[in-house]
This record gives C-alpha cells, structure tokens and sequence, in this order.
C-alpha cells in the first residue's frame, strides 16, 4: 500500500473532527501530502467516520485522480488537490461545515481577531473567500487566492464552509478546530455588543510569539 | 417474527438521533417500510433509546395496526403510517423535536437556502407544513401536501417539530440529521444579520450534481 | 438499610441529569419519597454525580432531618422536605440549575406554551416563582404555592434554576429534562421573532390525551 | 520524582477541562502549589489532554524556572508562578479559553451577580482583568490585582481568557467550572432581555452562608 504512515495519520484524525463537533454524517475531510511523492491520502467518500482504517483511505494524485483504494474519494477532492498542486508548503487540507464559522461564511463576514487565541493561531482576522460550485478548479482557486501570502491557516468559503491548511494534516486539523472556537466566541460576543478590537501592532507580537518562542519550546 | 432485517436496522438507527442530539428521553422515532410487504417496522411508544432491540420493535400494517410486537407502537404511528399510504416512493420516516428546526418551526418559518449543504441535501428551503393535532390523520396529511412533489426530504410542521422522509429509514435519518445542522447554521448566521442569498441556478445545480453525479460515485 | 430500592433509584437517576447536561460540578439533585414511610431519599451534599451510589444516598424525615447516612444531605434538603409535607401526590423531586430554563428565571419570566410538547408534558406555560433565599421553608414554599393546583409540573425559581415534581423522582426528572428542552427551543424560537402561539382549546386537548390516552396505552 | 501527589492530582484534574467543554486542542491548564515548597506542578506545553501523567507533569519554582520535567512548562507559567508568588493562600491556578467567559472577556464586560449560584460561589460580579501581553508579568499582575481582596476566583482577561484561584487546584477547577456555567447563563438570559438584579443584601447572605454553612457541613 502506498503512502501507509500518511494513512494512519489521516484516517486518525478525522476522530478529532468528530471530538470537537465539526461534522456531522459524512460531510468533512482531511487529507495528508505523502512526504516525498506527488500524491495525497484523502477520506473516501461517503463512508462513515466510525469505519474509517488507514486501509479504506484512498490515494490521488495531485490532480485528484485516484491512485490506489477502493472508494471514490472525498466529492471534495478537487479542492484538495488544487491547494497541493498550488502550494507546495502544504502538506494537510481540512473542510468542513462548522458551525459557527459556516455560519459567519453564510453572512459572507470575516472573523476579526478580537481574541489573543486568534492573534495567536491566524495572526489576524479570518478571511472570506468567494462564492464557488463544486465540479471544477473554482474552489481550490478561491482557497489559494485566499490564503496565499495570508497569515490565516483557514478561509470561510461563502455560503459553503471551511477549509484550512497546514504544514501537515495535524496542524491543518488544529486550524480547524481553533477556527471554529473563535468563530464561535467572536459569535457569542457579537451577540451583546461590539467585542473591544486588539491594535495591530499587539496582534502582530502575539502572532510572531506563537510561531516562533511558543513553537521552538515545544515540537507538538 | 416478521421484518427482521428491517427490525434491526430501524432499532440501530435510533442511535443516530442520540448522537446527533436530535432526541431527549423517548421524544422521537424511526421507521422502515418492509420491503415487498405492506407492513414497517416502528419504535415502541415509551421505551428509552438505550433499550432499543431489534426484538421490541413493533410492526405495523399502513392503517397503523399493530401487527406484531409486545409494546404499543409510538404514538406517532399514525403519521409514520400515512405517509407510506400515500407515497409509495418512501420507505423510511424520521420525527424529531430536535432544537433549532422546532425553533424555525415554532415561528412558522420555512429555513432560507443559504448553505450549498441545504442545496445539495434539500434542494432549496426545508418548508413549513400545517399547525396540526395528533389523533388522526391531521399529521399524516399535512406531511404529504407539504412534501409530496417537493424537492426537501424534511418538513417543519409549526410549533411541533420535524419530520423527514427518504427511500430508507437510514436516509431519512440523515435528512433529520442534516436539516437540525442547517436549521443551526442558518439560525446562527440570522442572528448577526442577514445571510447572503444563493441564486436559484446554483441551488439547482448543486442539488441536481449532489442527487445525480455523488450518489452514482458512492452509493454510500 | 432503609429505603433500599429507593436508594438504588435515586442513585441511578442523578445519571440522567448528567446525560442531558442538565447540572455541572455537584450543584444539582434528585430525591424520591419512599413508600409507605415519612421519610425520603436524597442526594448527599458535595459528592460528585460519578461517586453516587445507592449506599451513600441519604434519607430523612419530612422535615429534612438526617436519618440515616453518612453524608450530610443536600443543601437543598429544606426545599425537597417541605414539597413532600405540603404534597402528599409528590414522590419524586429535581432541582437543577439547567442553562436556558434559568435564564428565563433570571430575567423573571414563564416560558410561554409555544410547542405541541410543552402542551403535552406541561399542559400549558411554565410557571415563574418567587425570588426566595436558601436557609429557611421560603424556596419551598414558593415551589408549593406555584405547583399546587397548576398542570406543570415544572417551576422556574426567580434568579435561581428549576424545581420540578412528579409522581415518583423517574417522572419527576423526565420534568425536569423536558423543562430544558423545551426552554431552550422556546429561547431560540423568540431569538429571530415571536412564536406563533397556540389556541388554548388545542393545548388543553394535547394534555387530556397526553395524559391520559397515552398514558394507558404506554405504561413507561 | 518531587511533588507525586500534587502531580496526580493536576494531571487528572485536566480531565475535568475536556468534561466540562472548556477547552480545545491543548488550550487550557491547571497549576497546583506543592503544599510545604516554593514549588508548583503544571501542565507540559502542547501535550494533549489525553497524553496527561502524573509522570509528565513540570515541577516549576515561584519563578517560573523548570526544576523538573522533561517538557517545556505551559507558555501560561509566567502568569501562574506570578500569582503564587503574590498570592501565598492560593493553592491551584486553572486558565481556560472557555466560550462565555471568554466572549464577556471579549466585549470587556464583567459577568453581573444575577443568579443565587453566583453569589454563593463568587459573592457577586466576576470582574474584567486589563489586556495583558504573553512575554511578561503583565497577565500575572492583572490576575493578581484584579482578585487581590475580591470574593471572586476569576477572572476576565479582557481580549482573552479566564484564570481562576483556589486554595487547591480542584476549587479553582471548580470555579473555572461555574464560571462557564454563569456566564452561559447570564448571556442567554440578556439575549432576550434584562436580567432581573439581586439585592446587594441577599447576595452577602448567600455568600456567606455558602462559605460558611455549606462549607462546615460539607468538606467536599
């Protein structure tokens, strides 16, 4: 089997997905980029998140053909693939429906960074990207327009849902979990009045704080 | 004892609404139609969801008998029953009291289609269906005009709750699963201001892919 | 040991309260009359939901004296103690401080009957009590002067939770799952608008039934 | 190892956090002062809730300097040995991100004593902290001036987040509990209006019977 190690990884952490209430059913996937190959481990589609081994995942290459399994892969894989292909630092791509941050998306609202978590995690607001149908490259265009050269791991794709990146699955799987908790305290704050804004020039300190002194500290 | 594969997928499926807190104590159930006969399958009335077995289910003829089974069938029997008299397409009934699709429902308010997810699920507004009382076929009816034709597998039925329908009680579960996650999402997106509309095409072309095109490719 | 099937009720009991989210730390409780006898059972105080059992219930008189146990009773003995003098149908009684039904007792407001499951369980609104402190008979009293004679079963205590009642501590409890499920589905109906309301002819005959049709078909 | 029994205790205390949904990922910690040494043990930085030891554990002295452990201590011990160091009756030290609390924090509002459990547990308001940087004694300093002489054990980090003091680690848990708890509360309350105040007077006397009372009768 190809890319096993990267199988595992993936399939794992869809349990975190499941942990933290960002799906339900079976809408929302992560993938993983096999370290060294042009390829990726995606979920396969419409499989439970109960029944999912790192054997049934199904492997694509960069331009979401499958590979190997004997699923179809995710109904998202194009979007996937795109961001791969696109953006090379990539390494693991996560969507989902969530919420609170899909319900920011359904307003067509970025999220602004009124929390130190998010200052921490996104380095500034939340972006929206556009309106897009599946059935073609136009999400994945609207995520890299988004996110490249941006300091947020994570976009509201509008009247859609989530998607977010990292170097790795792991990483791109926290992005998630941590957009919907901001999505959802800058939601609840909102609901009462005006959150008190962060200065830029704080953002920018707590941002460069967490990725560089908080991540040299501590490897996980 | 008659109906045992339905038996035991209408008392799993049950499992489903406890997870997806759709349910307290013993407000809300599952039913299958048995294939090939004119007979489903139903929860008894009063026993909670931990005790559920494919043996204390209850079937029933499509006037609502009892048919078979130690316990009283749901007192929601009679609108499971009318809805497989008059469509004969449908072979699972969901009903719920789940929380923000009762909300919609209690103001009388069909949900918008502002979600790509509600497009692919529901093709357009989960709609609202009649104030009606429970003790005869008032439920029932106001089910089937609301749905019959209708691209939504769900209705609101004001100031009461859900009901949903599909070929399968699992399919239907997932309509009862799916329409509390947008009624969710679109209550939310409300609560901060207005959602951005999405174009009757998109919708179309989303539910017609989503209906056509994923079901062919995962027939999971 | 006295009221040892009692005991072992109550003890189990308390699990429902945490399923349904209904308490947090150790600030909820149960109790139930034991038959025949002037005495009932109840929670110890401080002990955690996860440490209960039926050993360490406690039982008193039904002027809440400690009478057998090696805990002290609930702080909210007093309250439980003076329902069961004052009355005598009582056999079961909850008190929970749940999310959304104090809410509406801290604003000082009866949750209005809005759903077919309110008119069901509650035959109507559920009623608001007196503001009243700990330490004297004045909670239970204003549980006693509120309940007595009304349908519900059910009182939200001004800026303080909910107390409910019923014929034995299962009903009592299912009141008390119902109250939060219901005031939560009522609160977010009224968060986007105003819930339609329904007729009280309609109201009074979803209680009959509920209460005496259903009731006899389906014993649990 | 040194501190073995404060280190059980922090470790499994985390499990409360992850119970009572107060934290994601790895966003939240729990302290204890090692009874008899300028000692306390604390959360390891990035290590999953699940992954929590007694053996993984960090020893710091009242500097914040590691003495034993084989992880980086949380990036939060700063604000935690700063609180030891000025606070000798404080015992455990808990920060959360959780949702409520934290969206008060957001607005920079302090979550007003409209609930009889808040007066018992905090004797009146839970009040807003400055807005603090990470890197220095700044958020130790404003936990310690905001509390220093209050009746509350939190507080809110305006833009932030929640600490919370107690005389061990599993009473500030306990408040970093009911802090949550009220802030929901109170928020859900004032979504549809205004919460009805509690007499000054009655507050005094729940808080301190509460302390008192409830507390002689009831070590746990």
């Amino acid at each position: 089997m190809r890319g096993e190690a990267m199988r595992t990884a993936v399939a794992g952490l869809h349990a975190e997905l499941v942990r933290y209430n960002l799906v339900v059913w079976t809408a929302g996937n992560v993938s993983g980029r096999v370290p060294g190959e042009d390829l990726f481990v995606i979920k396969p589609s419409g499989v439970s998140y109960d029944e999912l081994t790192p054997e049934n995942m199904v492997v694509c290459d960069l331009d979401g053909n499958l590979v190997e399994g004997e699923h179809s892969p995710s109904s998202d894989t194009a979007a996937h693939a795109y961001v791969y292909r696109n953006m090379p630092e990539v390494g693991g791509v996560v969507h989902t429906h969530s919420t609170y941050a899909s319900a920011w998306a359904a307003r067509g609202e970025a999220i602004p960074c009124v929390l130190t978590a998010m200052a921490d995690e996104f380095g500034g607001e939340i972006p929206l990207g556009p309106f897009a149908l599946i059935g073609d490259d136009s999400i994945g265009q609207g995520i890299v327009e988004t996110l490249k050269g941006h300091r947020s791991k994570a976009v509201l794709m509008q009247n859609h849902g989530v998607f977010s990146i990292g170097k790795d699955p792991k990483s791109a799987v926290k992005a998630a979990v941590m957009c919907e908790d901001v999505a959802r305290t800058v939601h609840v704050a909102r609901q009462l009045g005006d959150p008190l804004p962060i200065a830029q020039d704080d953002i920018d300190r707590l941002y460069d704080r967490y990725q560089n002194v908080y991540g040299q500290r501590s490897p996980r």
